[in-house]
């Protein structure tokens, strides 16, 4: 799974071959195919793993913007705190989800599901706050969700070309707060639900 | 050239090979490489091409801030709305700049230094109505320009899984204008320098 992940993240879905994640892994290609038979089937077992990680480690086995919109958004800060420590992580879905775009890709349905998901989850979380009168006028939280997804999006490859440059949590939680009437509290950031 | 456009936009560099782009054009491998030698020089050609087409056409020859920042932000939103008429390069520059991430690209380089122009363009431009009064208090130039950068990558990415779905230009000029004390009036994004 980690050849694979490297494989993807670099040089892209398209390029990898199962032969050399095979040879990277110090398997046969019998052995692989064995456990993935098609290059489809691992990609699609990386994606799933990755989700999986995230649910648990940022968002304690659940990721339901309602159950605590603000708790919910402190969370996606945190995912991108935990990105910031993983390169190959945020390169393999930079392209991947660049690639994908392509409706023959086999990760098409996967990236499409995904990014409608995750826009869905930020609008429930401002919309909910809007009722609560949490979001500060002028936001609107479909625009937002758009934004805030297509930030994270943006800011991943910039801070892959200048890590040292490019503080993606720092301006991430900077966008957010903007739209909030109490802005989260680092401290917030830490508390888990 | 525009064969060469189609195959990096959809299957990226590394997977294209010269053997294609040839029979895509329908001349011998020999014809494309008595042009381009190289997978490289033929990537760079379409790159220079690109930022050669987007010079002339949307800021008149110059990329100036410094002449007029209104002007500038106004064909940035401009450059946008072309943008949103052209998915296969939109595609192209998506797959290349996240695959490019990776040091041994050799469009690497090239987009490194684009990230660094296009966000210098933007700060400058910012700072330039800061310090005419322009900028409405709470925007940080250096910081809005990486944010306006990273919103143009993840709105193309949003965009080309959901082109019914995200208004691109409609998103990054209101983006443009939260921060402007006057806002950009539609018609003056028409206006040619």
């Amino acid at each position: 799974m980690e050849s694979a992940f490297t494989a993807f993240g670099t040089i892209g879905y398209w390029n990898t071959t199962l032969a050399q994640i095979a040879q990277d892994c110090g398997v046969t290609r019998a052995g692989l195919l064995h456990h993935f038979p098609t290059k489809e089937s691992l990609l699609e077992a990386v994606l799933a793993r990755r989700d999986e990680v995230n649910r648990d480690l940022i968002f304690g086995g659940q990721q339901d913007p309602r159950r605590d919109p603000r708790d919910f958004l402190g969370k996606l800060i945190r995912l991108v705190e935990h990105n910031a420590s993983q390169p190959g992580i945020v390169s393999l879905f930079a392209v991947l989800g660049a690639e994908a775009t392509h409706p023959d890709h086999p990760a098409h349905a996967y990236f499409a599901g995904r990014y409608e998901s995750v826009r869905s989850w930020i609008s429930e979380a401002l919309r909910l706050l809007e009722q609560e009168g949490g979001l500060l006028p002028g936001s609107d939280p479909t625009s937002a969700a758009i934004e805030l997804t297509a930030l994270l999006d943006g800011l991943q490859v910039q801070w892959l070309y200048r890590p040292d440059a490019i503080d993606m949590p720092a301006l991430f939680r900077q966008r957010i707060n903007a739209q909030l009437v109490v802005p989260l509290d680092p401290a917030e950031l830490h508390v888990t639900g």
